[in-house]
């Protein structure tokens, strides 16, 4: 999509709220499935600390896109073509943009903290890559000191299939998973929680049109296949991770739990906001030529800054505030989202409306912006110092974390994705 | 579920078809989604050459299930609790075998032959495991001759995700996939079709009740959460599966396609079938105590013969028969379905009604029974010799696969699982 009046600097909202706001100001207008408080769930945009509900506006949106918006998942919206969600954008800006339109679009309004999310779509499959390199280099040293990363990861975009039934929306609480656990020192494995829990910053894509089985996805049309994007939490218990992992990879140290942000934040929002890839290392193969476009290359990366914050229990008690755990780029991914999606239909591989994809750990080359504690504590070696004076290597129970993000550019009004957090509880007995 | 009257070897039906049939006698009635010509897609159950079309009969059947029969798939049947299940099962072989019921029944049988066969769910989650022990051997020794069975194996139900949307049930036909191809010898990969095809002989598991998010499933208890069997065919890509494998296990060499015989031969149906698990070698540890239940090793392994078939099109065209690839035993599974089930959810995944878990290839210990071509052509070196003079290390197009499987024990009637079929079509250009 070209960038075009819904994304102007200018506009305001009459909903006060939206003006200025970190997150949901009118240039952005993200999608979600939301239920006012005794409601059901339905579609809705967040716009300042308000929701507005798609339903109760139906009649003014556009004909085409009215039918998609009665259910309770946005799958159905997600499956049009994009031309729509573009008229859907158009019309709920001006409808929240317009004095005009206020006396009859603000009965449609819910405060956001009254209301639950839901995730936004029905999940049919869940696929998570790897793409961040820096992670990809620094947890390869740990599992691999000789041969961080092997010889197929600049040539293919290393994903895996995930657990669809497992994905929550932010704000369910994590239980600690229990499974098979072997310390390098033990003679056997045993079975209990695990002792080295820990989350991955990533982004999700929702998958928008999707392509018929045995029908790859062009590159240059990649775009046309992803509705938004969310926040995507990758919790894994590394402990589980390295008994089980090969060969076949990782299983029960991720399906447990995978956390995602309400608020798609749609690939028409983020527009203003596209980047160059940035250019490969001195070296680097170029990609083969299915997963090669000048355009993507052009602008196929997104200006996005990642924040994580860690809250303990002892730190809410004290009234501490949360302590960044990291801070890094949207952009340190070795692919593009565009070349994910096409690897991943390459073989046919038929990709559905409200698939979600996870883009893997994003860390930054330095260890300001690492995406795990696998990460920042160098494999639990070095655990991190929080106000207070408590100490993590991994997650402990009562533990909050945090994954936020925002998109700027100059000239634009920035935009966020809302939060990514959930807790953890204690493991079952 | 006890052995009752329904398994009786003297139990006929009135559908003449059934009475001796191979695969569908009275005593099986397997359950499925089928469309008779014309018509939408609704449950029905096999009955000799014949299908029962049970939304048909529903008045006939017992209150608890008629209404989770609906539907266009068999997941609200499937998350029934197993009494009623069993009471579906009591009531359809008293409607098939009772001549009283005749008059009123035989208007609702459709000719299996004129009919569509759907999946028999709407697969969730797709999980595929790796327990045929002497398939994970031969692999093995071609993937990493110093390693074959790695040391997680015994202690492990190694299992990896799969992907649902391109599960298709038998028949429809297997697109040759294009994919990153990099022979040994090459220096880098290329992107084409794949020049190692090949099938991998499995059984299915539905899941039947599922179980809450953080809850896992004891032991004792996983034969509640299994509705049935039907036969799989994880169509592999081995160039491709050779080159994207590490770190993160298969992806794109797999998810193009995967077959299901689209018949659900139900846990109630095979309880005549329930053998010993066969005895761990000696010097095998012993399984954690979450996997361990003295029930599921008495009776958690299944008396079936396995058999795969090969036609190419030549054979076809010169009238030959079909070729046996390999012919072999269910029970070379070094873990039950109870302990795969069980394992699955230990860390409190949630599994869902009609979630779908392949076992992983079966192959039996010496080459009569290999499950794949990779292994009957040691990596390709050593290509098949069909009937007529040609020759196979991998698929063809053309060729057509057929698995079937046989239940059979002293004293009751064999039931079958008709055929897993499909063959393959060009790569799309």
């Amino acid at each position: 999509m070209t960038i075009d009046h819904t994304h102007a600097p200018e506009l305001t909202s009459w909903v006060e709220s939206a003006n200025g706001h970190a997150d949901f100001p009118v240039q952005n207008l993200p999608l979600g499935i939301f239920a006012p408080s005794g409601g059901t769930p339905r579609p809705g945009v967040a716009i300042g600390d308000m929701i507005l509900d798609l339903t109760g506006v139906a009649a003014l949106l556009p004909d085409a896109v009215a039918p998609a918006l009665t259910g309770t998942t946005l799958n159905a919206l997600f499956a049009l073509p994009v031309a729509d969600r573009v008229a859907l954008r158009r019309a709920v800006s001006r409808l929240l943009s317009d004095d005009a339109d206020q006396a009859i679009v603000a009965p449609m309004l819910h405060c956001a903290d009254e209301c639950t999310m839901h995730l936004p779509a029905a999940i049919g499959d869940y696929t998570d890559f790897y793409v961040g390199i820096h992670h990809a280099n620094n947890v390869g040293r740990q599992f691999r000191p000789d041969q961080p990363l092997l010889p197929n990861y600049k040539w293919v975009p290393i994903g895996y299939h995930g657990r669809a039934s497992s994905v929550r929306p932010s704000g369910v609480p994590v239980i600690r998973p229990k499974g098979q656990r072997k310390p390098p020192q033990a003679d056997v494995p045993d079975y209990g929680p695990s002792r080295r829990l820990d989350y991955e910053l990533e982004m999700g894509v929702w998958i928008g049109r999707g392509n018929a089985l045995g029908e790859p996805i062009a590159i240059g049309e990649a775009g046309e296949h992803i509705a938004g994007l969310s926040l995507l939490n990758d919790w894994s218990a590394r402990d589980f991770q390295a008994w089980e992992y090969q060969p076949l990879g990782p299983f029960l140290a991720k399906n447990f739990h995978t956390s995602v942000s309400p608020w798609v934040v749609t690939a028409e929002a983020l527009a203003p906001f596209r980047i160059a890839q940035p250019p490969r290392p001195e070296g680097d193969p170029r990609p083969l030529p299915y997963l090669w476009d000048e355009g993507d290359q052009a602008r196929g990366a997104l200006a996005i800054e990642l924040e994580v914050h860690l809250s303990t229990a002892a730190m809410r008690k004290a009234g501490t505030a949360p302590h960044r755990l990291s801070h890094g780029l949207a952009s340190n991914m070795y692919w593009t989202i565009a070349q994910i999606v096409t690897h991943h239909a390459s073989n046919g591989c038929n990709l559905m409306p409200g698939d979600l994809l996870g883009t893997g750990t994003i860390s930054a080359a330095d260890d300001s912006g690492f995406g795990s504690l696998l990460e920042i504590s160098r494999g639990g070696s070095q655990p991190v110092m929080l106000p207070g004076g408590e100490t993590r290597a991994f997650l402990e129970d009562g533990d909050e974390v945090v994954l936020t993000a925002r998109a700027s550019a100059d000239g634009y009004v920035p935009i966020g994705f809302g939060a990514c957090r959930a807790d953890i509880q204690p493991a079952r007995t």
